[in-house]
């Protein structure tokens, strides 16, 4: 392949911030085979955990590591660098500066969600101010799908098709031993992946029965009436509900049961039990109904080797290639963003964004993918989420031809 | 096909109890294509919701369903028919025979654990007091891997599996982000399927780093120490935890957090996080370490779709098989007893066992496959386990060269 010289020749570093997902070493790796095209690029560093990296010098030659090496971590969930939840202060970024120019680091690159975009932005408005040349990008990274400017993001997919696959089977599960069953899915202010639940609806009656989402506030008073009603209705229930779930005020529900923050700021919600069975507990307290259960998904929700999205894979591989093709380009920093092709045909297509409109804020469920009564999802979200979830299990079921009593 | 003919001839009827599992419907279709094969089987019938559907006559024609639904239901976990837990009073068992010579049944196929052994065997005594001409066998089932008499039963292979596999995608999510992280397994008695959490180690230090089960006493003193001593030794820790691990006097510690228990006398268990998030309280007050999670895996273990052990599906389906071919051939009652042959090379035979000697009382894991420190498993057990849950992920990892600092 050709190679074509850019403006500034030095090494590249690489790090994974935030939550692992299943293919955001995908993302990694694609960076890297792309960067080993480019001879404006010398060295490869992978920093390990992130910015804790950089500013320890906690650094490793990808370079050096084999293709077959490379392939194989490409294809193993969680981040193959180690990952961080780390806000830099000021203090941090101009120690990352030094580390940088020490290392001649000239193509920098973040992978992870809208925390680690901001990360990103904050290196990058320091390395302008100190004037010092590098070529600084966010590639995107998030089950939960919250990132702005982007159609979905990379590691969505897969997490969504854990989650429909799991509902899928709990389904049955509870249509063999029926009664209430409460799934707790991620998501702490974006409901995509509660509201991907509903593509495992695939016979009349299916569960979910309930999707409640970060997005709509959840009333402790109509949750027990609305379980009741699906009860009557199908002689059990099932319920999908995002960690994110808050009241009218905003206050996440949650929030009663845990108390430990992160350092950018956000309540622990994942690796507890605790809302799920306070739901369980409301359920039986206001209601007649005895089988009451709840599951919380956790980790494996964006850890679990071997349910991963085709399309997914793919596309994280190919967004990582991306940002090294535009940082040896014509562009000196941004995010790279997916975007979805009108029409039909599934398609997508990258394009190049500014850092500061992915970091920070986040992106929510749209209101035409929520249904009216606020505890579903419309048709135009199946209709978005099908093609990039991809293909899932067959279900089998009996016609029951019922025998004369 | 060869067709015989049997002592008498009659209806047949199968159900299932008990918890679902993955591949309990491969059982139930070897069942029935089996019965297919049989003049002296007339009808095929099913029981929806296991004693509960032949107590409510809810039973469906499963000889016209067709081999394309059998063979998709088979591949569908959770159980096709429905499922129940109820064990059966006198006046119960005298209401199902009624039932049972209404419709002309003369072969009767229970598939479930003990506690279904149980009913199934109360049944058959029953029949045989009343003097009831019925071939009357229970097929095994069972995610917790108890059943006496059997080297292992179908269900636990692809529950096993799942656990492996969320453990190997979680020990590197802990890897990543480092911390302590509980995961709480099913198995009420029986450690099993905790003990199927070592399959996820392929590489030095990976965890689970602690495992506890149900067969020795918990040491709530002990637990924040060796987990402590786990995160001095490997930066982090990863653990395994039954549902079902009890104190020295035999209480379940779970108990102190649940009321719920069935009509066969059972604590609730699943369906909660308590216990899981009861430990990660324990560790932040005795310990230093500040992150700590728990996640409880919970009915996913034994339903979801597409994580399936190929000789736990051929198993089960041949276990439905074998018993119809027992019932047609020369014996009249018994359970379905999964052997293995002695030699390097995996294999397994079938032999049938009175019923009584699977029904009630449990199996639990051997001294030899419990390490001698109680918070392991041995290499006895990895090599009892590997053959049957089969081929797991391939996960890769960086060589990781140092860069000179």
């Amino acid at each position: 392949m050709a190679k074509k010289i850019a403006k500034v020749v030095g090494n590249m570093l690489i790090a994974q911030s935030g939550g692992p997902t299943v293919v955001i070493n995908q993302s990694l790796v694609g960076a890297v085979l792309e960067a080993k095209k480019h001879q404006e690029i010398q060295k490869i560093y992978g920093a390990l955990h992130g910015i804790k990296g950089i500013l320890n010098e906690d650094l490793i030659d990808l370079g050096r590591e084999s293709v077959a090496t490379l392939k194989a971590v490409a294809q193993t969930p969680s981040s193959g660098l180690g990952s961080v939840r780390k806000k830099p202060t000021p203090e941090d970024c101009a120690k990352i500066f030094e580390k940088l120019k020490k290392h001649n680091v000239r193509y920098f690159f973040y992978i992870g969600g809208n925390d680690s975009a901001e990360t990103a932005h904050i290196i990058n408005e320091e390395a302008k101010q100190a004037g010092y040349e590098m070529h600084c990008f966010h590639i995107p990274k998030t089950v939960d799908n919250d990132l702005r400017e982007n159609d979905h993001t990379p590691g969505f997919a897969s997490s969504a098709k854990f989650v429909a696959q799991a509902f899928m089977g709990d389904d049955l599960d509870n249509a063999a031993l029926p009664g209430v069953k409460i799934n707790v899915i991620m998501g702490r202010h974006a409901g995509f992946l509660t509201a991907a639940s509903a593509l495992a609806r695939t016979y009349p009656g299916a569960g979910p029965h309930l999707i409640y989402l970060p997005e709509r506030p959840f009333d402790l008073e109509k949750f027990p009436e609305q379980v009741k009603a699906a009860v009557d209705k199908f002689g059990r229930c099932v319920v999908a509900v995002s960690e994110g779930i808050s009241d009218s005020s905003g206050l996440a529900i949650a929030a009663a049961f845990t108390k430990e923050v992160d350092s950018h700021g956000n309540v622990q919600l994942s690796g507890s039990g605790a809302l799920g069975d306070a739901l369980v507990g409301l359920i039986k307290q206001k209601t007649d109904i005895t089988r009451v259960r709840a599951d919380t998904f956790g980790y494996l929700q964006r850890s679990f080797p071997g349910v991963v999205s085709e399309n997914d894979a793919k596309e994280a591989f190919a967004a990582g290639r991306e940002a090294v093709k535009c940082a040896t380009g014509a562009d000196v920093d941004g995010s790279i963003a997916i975007r979805r092709k009108p029409g039909k045909q599934y398609q997508i297509y990258f394009e190049r964004v500014e850092l500061r409109s992915v970091a920070k804020e986040t992106r929510h469920m749209p209101d035409a993918f929520i249904a009216p009564n606020g505890c579903d999802v419309t048709k135009a979200f199946l209709d978005y989420a099908r093609p990039i979830v991809g293909k899932l299990p067959q279900i089998g079921r009996f016609k029951r031809i019922p025998v004369k009593k």
